[in-house]
């Protein structure tokens, strides 16, 4: 190996930062010899997973950096595969698909994407958050957690009706198999002898927030394994030969093997998470510059003197973050206010208990869960566990506040919150990244079904604020009423607190006062957008009234109706599918042919989040734009 | 025991028929020797469960006969842990929730319902068809299944908080352990040491069809409980000291208790079931006169000679029913229309796959298994696993048809089918059941929220064919489509067929000429009953036209609405929650004030579908009445 060889090529980032990668060219040559450079190997798809993710601005890394040995030896096996066997179907993807960048840099190292590409994960047009099969190579859409082995077995079932053999190769992540889908999809795989079919988790220990083990144990995973009639194997998941010798060998039923790997490989600091840590840093989130800078000499070093990514090495930087005790730093925006506004509500109520599927941080339930840990409920990934807890839990006298993504809250236990209304408690049900921003992550995470759905339930509120001050009145509200309230939280967007003197079902808040045109909105990510149009509009002519509208899909008030008259048009502006909302509720009560809806019509691109609200016109210039040709 | 004791009550159905039954009052003095009479107390309460469900007309018979022994038992340890310590805080509920007749029967036998209560099983305002917690002593809504761990947690921790120490006794069934949510519920139990939770499973090893087996077998059980951290135990089901002794002694982990126990238990036919047997026949449904007059002669004859209920009675009278591999006579519906056009469908084309969840006998697809064993995937109760199979198998170029009761297609795999729905693939999803009738089975079964549902969802067309001709173009429709379809199938109802030259989005049929007055409606339930609303009309003068508009929520065509314009008056009939659908586009998109909804405006009731439907104004005499009020 000569030292040229390792020196990386350089993108540099409009922000003027050079960001170092190998380009496909040099990493195609070292696979020709696949084994003896492997560590090489791996190590120059490191570096591009931190510079695409570094590009990117977000993404997951830890688990980026524990699955790449597997994702790069799985490929190469079946590259040999294909060439021995022409006739062997062979299918490999990752079913948390967080490790998307992984993937990707395993697909740039074979020339499967260009150099370019590579810089354009996450952006519109480029490589999504999470796995979709509109990128070539991809065999289905991944990133919703627990739906891998199924996915597989479709695969299967589908080659054996085609009367095709196939070796069907599916990742899954070890925080992953909290959920049940894993666990009801294995026994028929069993059943009908799928020996196709290999499952590899990525073992690294650690899920979103902290240890698996301080989250939801796993149990005697051999037991449970081979309880299902699965075989179950073990083996270190950055080791080339191990990882080769269990994968390689078709077994003579569906086989599971367990990788062990350490999250955040290959980088001292990421790998230094200790046994009584309470935030993993490194599962998701892009590097600050000084960091970037000094994980990259770290990982330039070690391909240098080809030190494996489980061993520390002495000269490395250490990377500068918070304490593994406390979350890190958030910008302001509603989930900040909402880990105060609940801390507080748990202290003035002893009612009130706490569900979190893993995603303490990211939801904010941290700060209570700290305060109050016998008020506070870790289901783990596991949110059918979680709402079917929720529901006795309010019977008994509770009030749980359940808390997941949008998405995942409103889609994994339909059946389960329905089940609870019809009991006619009170269970507040927070769901967070709501609407089409963050849109990085892509569909698996932007919840723009959520409102259709809550709205299909009975006994439920909907209520998305627009501001801090009312999400702490939706908690007000949720709490005195005597029935179940979804909370529908934007995790992007902060708009100035209001004065809002009427919430309630029915009523709309006025955010600015204008003339001729009402425009009619919700949530923190519109209501901003919208604000910013209305300043827009100033300077043509056309001064904008702009209302919040938190309970969607609520029958208007006369009075709120009767304020609504005055204006020459209105528009409604909804954060999710057409389907039933506010603009099907005003429609239906004002008396007006010059009502329009401005929203999101299809499935919602992946990108930045600038880009994709322009996409679908509804960021401050797609908003002004709309709102002039309609009325004018 | 004397004889005399041994002679039952009689109650005296409409239809004339005598229906035995042990009076409370007696069976409550047995209980104060309840180990000694323990048989006696079993067979009068399996007696009351025969009658109950044969005044009902149907109920779930075989499990309610394997877990009489276990409920009374477990019921009867309460009552003994209350007397010794009165702190202690008891709660006992059936996590499946089928068994519902010997829930009552037990209650029944402790006083705790009144004789004529159990002859108001599955009535509107009487015992649900599954337990809800309007009836004092249930602690919680239960049917769907999986949910019943979860749940016990929830009433667990809720006594932690408060500081009380509880013993949770929760009843599943062994073919409910296929629902994931079970796995991903028992963790968590074992990591916060719940060992106030007993589970029992009622492990008659016959699910809904037939043998679990034979259908998704559960493995090796022992490991995968104990690999999640729990304690393991056996015992006969049907075995008064045998069950006590391991109920009785509280362990120092959460218990998973696996009763073994006989479909049926307690009469000979019932327990018949051969190994190679296909279609049990006593899992749901009353028995007729005959059937029903030698199984109380059966029970009497074993309660007088004290023969145990896993024991064969020689004399006992053979009951009368089709051989274990046919299917029970279904009388004609569009169930069993759909078993013909399936079969002939899947013999044109190749491609199609039929998913099932244990359901073949109620989904109609036992016809095309028979002959398509490689392109029927069962899998079990397990929802979310064959959507995501089915998923991949579209990916596959496959056609999948996706099969289960409307309310568990649309709510337990919501994240699935949405995923499945962002690959852009063609999928077919039937969902049986559809609407508030079949009302017996209540809450659980009743599918009245699915149509908000798929209508939140992108990429998918919702259809509900109102007759067989509008089925077979549903399916035809389907396949030939370049999205996924949701086939909504109501169980009930079965109109002339009708000819559709129209069958697209948009389109209405006409199925009833008349003048002055529409009325739009979808489905054979509402479909049938609004034909015989038009012909009561008639000699009121109205002369109604109906017609049908299977593409519920689409935009209607010019043409159609052009059509609609000759009539002073529109009426739109909906069998779901008031959300969104025909009425919500008919009401945005005809120019008309005259324009009324009837449908579904509240959870609908439990109870016989005539009660049902007339309670809710959706028979024939509500929409009568409506059509003239509105139109007058």
């Amino acid at each position: 190996m000569t030292s040229t060889e390792l020196v990386p090529s350089k993108y540099q980032l409009a922000s003027g930062l050079d960001l170092a990668f190998f380009p496909s060219k040099n990493i195609v040559k070292w696979l020709e010899n696949f084994d003896e450079k492997f560590l090489q190997i791996s190590y120059a798809a490191r570096l591009n997973i931190l510079s695409s993710i570094k590009s990117a601005g977000s993404g997951h890394i830890g688990t980026s950096f524990s699955s790449i040995e597997t994702i790069l030896v799985v490929r190469n096996l079946l590259l040999q595969w294909n060439q021995k066997e022409p006739n062997l179907e062979t299918v490999f993807f990752s079913s948390k698909g967080h490790d998307a960048p992984a993937i990707y840099a395993a697909m740039h190292a074979d020339g499967e994407l260009k150099d370019e590409e590579l810089f354009q994960l996450r952006r519109l047009g480029g490589l999504p958050g999470h796995p979709e099969i509109d990128t070539p190579g991809i065999p289905t859409n991944t990133g919703s957690l627990g739906m891998g082995i199924s996915k597989a077995k479709g695969f299967i079932y589908s080659y054996r009706i085609e009367k095709k053999d196939s070796r069907v190769i599916v990742l899954l992540g070890d925080g992953e198999l909290q959920e049940g889908q894993i666990w009801e999809s294995m026994p028929g795989a069993a059943r009908d002898n799928l020996n196709e079919l290999t499952v590899i988790v990525d073992g690294n220990g650690i899920q979103s927030d902290t240890w698996i083990s301080k989250t939801s144990p796993l149990g005697d995973l051999k037991s449970r394994v081979e309880g299902c009639g699965w075989i179950y194997l073990e083996c270190n998941g950055h080791e080339l030969k191990d990882l080769k010798s269990v994968v390689q060998r078709r077994q003579t039923k569906p086989t599971f093997i367990f990788a062990k790997t350490i999250k955040g490989a290959g980088i001292n600091s990421m790998m230094a998470f200790r046994p009584e840590g309470k935030f993993y840093k490194f599962h998701s989130g892009s590097l600050d510059d000084a960091n970037y800078q000094n994980s990259v000499e770290e990982i330039l070093a070690r391909m240098e003197s080809v030190v494996p990514p489980f061993k520390r090495i002495n000269s490395a930087p250490i990377l500068n973050f918070e304490d593994d005790d406390k979350p890190k730093f958030r910008p302001k925006s509603l989930v900040t206010h909402w880990s105060t506004i609940l801390h507080q509500a748990m202290t003035e109520n002893q009612d009130i208990v706490l569900m979190d599927a893993d995603l303490s941080y990211d939801t904010g339930t941290y700060l209570a869960r700290e305060k109050y840990p016998l008020r506070y409920i870790q289901a783990g990934i596991a949110e059918q566990d979680m709402v079917s807890m929720a529901g006795t839990l309010a019977l008994g006298g509770r009030i749980p506040i359940v808390h997941s993504f949008a998405t995942f809250l409103s889609m994994r236990p339909t059946e389960q919150i329905f089940n609870n209304l019809t009991e006619k408690t009170r269970i507040i049900y927070c769901g967070f990244l709501a609407g089409i921003v963050p849109a990085a992550p892509g569909f698996s995470h932007q919840a723009v079904t959520d409102v259709g759905i809550f709205l299909s339930l009975p006994n439920v509120d909907v209520v998305e604020p627009s501001c801090a001050v009312e999400l702490q009145k939706a908690l007000n509200f949720s709490i005195s009423s005597d029935r179940s309230t979804y909370i529908r939280i934007n995790s992007i967007g902060n708009p100035e607190v209001c004065e809002n003197k009427y919430f309630g079902p029915g009523n709309g808040t006025l955010r600015r006062d204008g003339e001729a045109v009402a425009v009619i909105t919700s949530g923190t990510t519109l209501l901003s957008q919208t604000i910013e149009a209305a300043e827009m509009l100033v300077h043509e002519g056309l001064n904008l009234s702009v209302y919040s509208y938190p309970f969607l899909g609520s029958k208007p008030t006369e009075e709120f109706l009767a304020s609504l008259a005055q204006y020459s048009h209105v528009v409604v502006l909804e954060n999710h599918l057409p389907t039933i909302g506010n603009f099907h509720i005003f429609a239906q009560h004002l008396n007006s042919k010059n009502i329009f809806r401005l929203g999101l019509e299809i499935l919602p691109k992946n990108g930045r989040n600038d880009e994709v609200l322009a996409f679908h016109n509804l960021d401050a210039h797609g908003i002004a734009r709309f709102v002039k040709e309609v009325s004018s």
